[in-house]
């Protein structure tokens, strides 16, 4: 048996533009790291925290990656164990790339590797669910499936919980670009209206399964035409600096189709291949720079292992 | 080239239950068949209708099958072409199973063979439309687009029109009743209401999306945990006789899914094969029965053909 692990999670896109809540997939850069011992002393004990700029809790009752591997451990009958962490925050808070989510998966996958794998990867689905509502209010599961399963995955149902693997082209590439303005997960949910015209809905429900029948058909044309959401980026584009000008840019350097990743600031584009992905990215932070805001990309295939073991 | 041509256009499922007006698929029976001839006479003639008892309209302006008819000759050049034509109902009207559908597409198709098939069935898409608008007072494509090309079709968007033709397991087979209560489309529609909730949207779009994977990977279990509609089906439902003791009829008799065809009041299971839909079918009917209404019952694979020429 392990005595200490240390553990890489990936950010994840989720919502994937028209399938709000429903769907995600998971990126191989950026992600967090967490390192997880053994240790004698009962109790759970949150170490340090790096790269969060002081911005997370250091109590280990509310930051997600010790407060849910407490809740592993009364699951698996070992409320008594001794735990040190330590979280390696090595991607943005905040920016719509599953942040807190990558870290919540990062500490499950790696307590659960540290007590022999009782769990399947799927069952820790509704601990890390548990991190999201602690970190953002709300326990969705877009952003903690994908970093758990890796690739594209539809949440087909909440109650009960129901997660489908989707395939996907393989050589599907992921171009993020996030402008460095804070867009709360919290206050971005809460500008969403409540209430959407059915005929909206069917708009939407319509892309998403042209979304879904493109992912598995390789049908990239496909995948692009679906991928627009007349409900939810409406608003949410409102916070995001010359949106419609980053869309304009992505598009007409390739890409298939291009969002808002999550609750936003990041934005993404999916392509065919990572120079096209290298291009939109560049292209977009140049603009950014332009009007004077800090941004970072990152380009990556999506992500087909979900979390790794580093060490 | 054909004087003379007699075809028949299959019944449809539209919504299959989540996917209202973005999924429908077609059956072999029942169906419509229209017989059309060649005349030196200019003009459309409706020469007679059989099996609708005296309720479509013979004014070659307001049948759809000789108004659609009419907007092919006007498009492919040749207003001044001679038609005539026999609409023989071999199914019920008003029964939600696409009965406007299948006479407009057996029109349809007959025209499109007499003038050497100048469009494809999915150039037809448009014009069947139209024939709804006419019949319904709405151009809605879930019944015309299955009745032309066969299987399960998913409408991806109405503008652009974009219809994706879904794969489906080979095996399913649908188990229809058609119990005899007037349900109009239009009062169908006007019953529903114009908004609903975001969050019973999602719900909603993560079954169609469920629905569609499950298509895509012959699985039947997830196609039948997808088919629920919380937003259509409580309101639709209320017409329809004992829905809910249908529903746990077909569903204790092997059923894999079970919903309202179309607006109603057919109701209809999808199964594995055609012994349980026969069986499906044989316990409905005793139960409509017992509560003294009427009913007709189809059991058919889904139709992989669209329509054909018969003679």
């Amino acid at each position: 048996m392990r005595k200490s692990v240390k553990v890489f999670a990936p950010a994840t896109v989720a919502n994937v533009v028209c399938g709000f809540d429903v769907l995600g997939f998971a990126v191989n850069e950026p992600g967090d790291e967490v390192i997880m011992r053994l240790t004698d002393k009962p109790g759970v004990s949150l170490l340090k925290i790096t790269g969060d700029e002081g911005r997370l809790p250091l109590n280990p009752d509310k930051n997600t990656v010790s407060a849910i591997a407490k809740q592993y451990l009364e699951h698996i009958g070992r409320p008594d164990a001794g735990i040190e962490i330590e979280l390696h925050k090595k991607m943005p808070i905040g920016s719509g790339l599953g942040s807190s989510s990558a870290s919540t998966v990062a500490g499950l996958f790696a307590i659960n590797t540290l007590f022999d794998n009782q769990l399947t990867n799927r069952e820790l689905v509704p601990f890390a669910m548990k991190g999201e509502e602690l970190a953002c209010g709300y326990g969705h599961a877009d952003n903690v499936a994908p970093a758990l399963l890796g690739g594209f995955v539809l949440i087909r149902s909440y109650s009960p919980l129901d997660i489908i693997s989707l395939p996907f082209p393989q050589d599907l590439h992921a171009a993020i670009v996030y402008p460095e303005v804070d867009v709360p997960t919290k206050d971005a949910r809460q500008m969403i209206r409540s209430k959407v015209y059915l005929k909206d809905a069917v708009t939407q429900w319509g892309n998403v399964a042209g979304l879904v029948s493109g992912l598995f058909m390789n049908d990239y044309d496909l995948i692009g035409r679906s991928m627009t959401d007349i409900l939810v980026e409406p608003t949410r584009s409102i916070l995001i600096p010359d949106f419609e000008i980053l869309r304009a840019l992505a598009m007409e350097s390739g890409a298939i189709g291009f969002g808002i990743s999550g609750s936003g600031p990041s934005v993404f584009a999916l392509t065919k291949d990572a120079e096209t992905a290298n291009r939109i990215t560049q292209k977009l932070q140049h603009h950014l720079k332009n009007i004077a805001i800090n941004s970072l990309a990152f380009v990556s295939e999506v992500n087909k292992k979900g979390p790794v073991i580093l060490d």
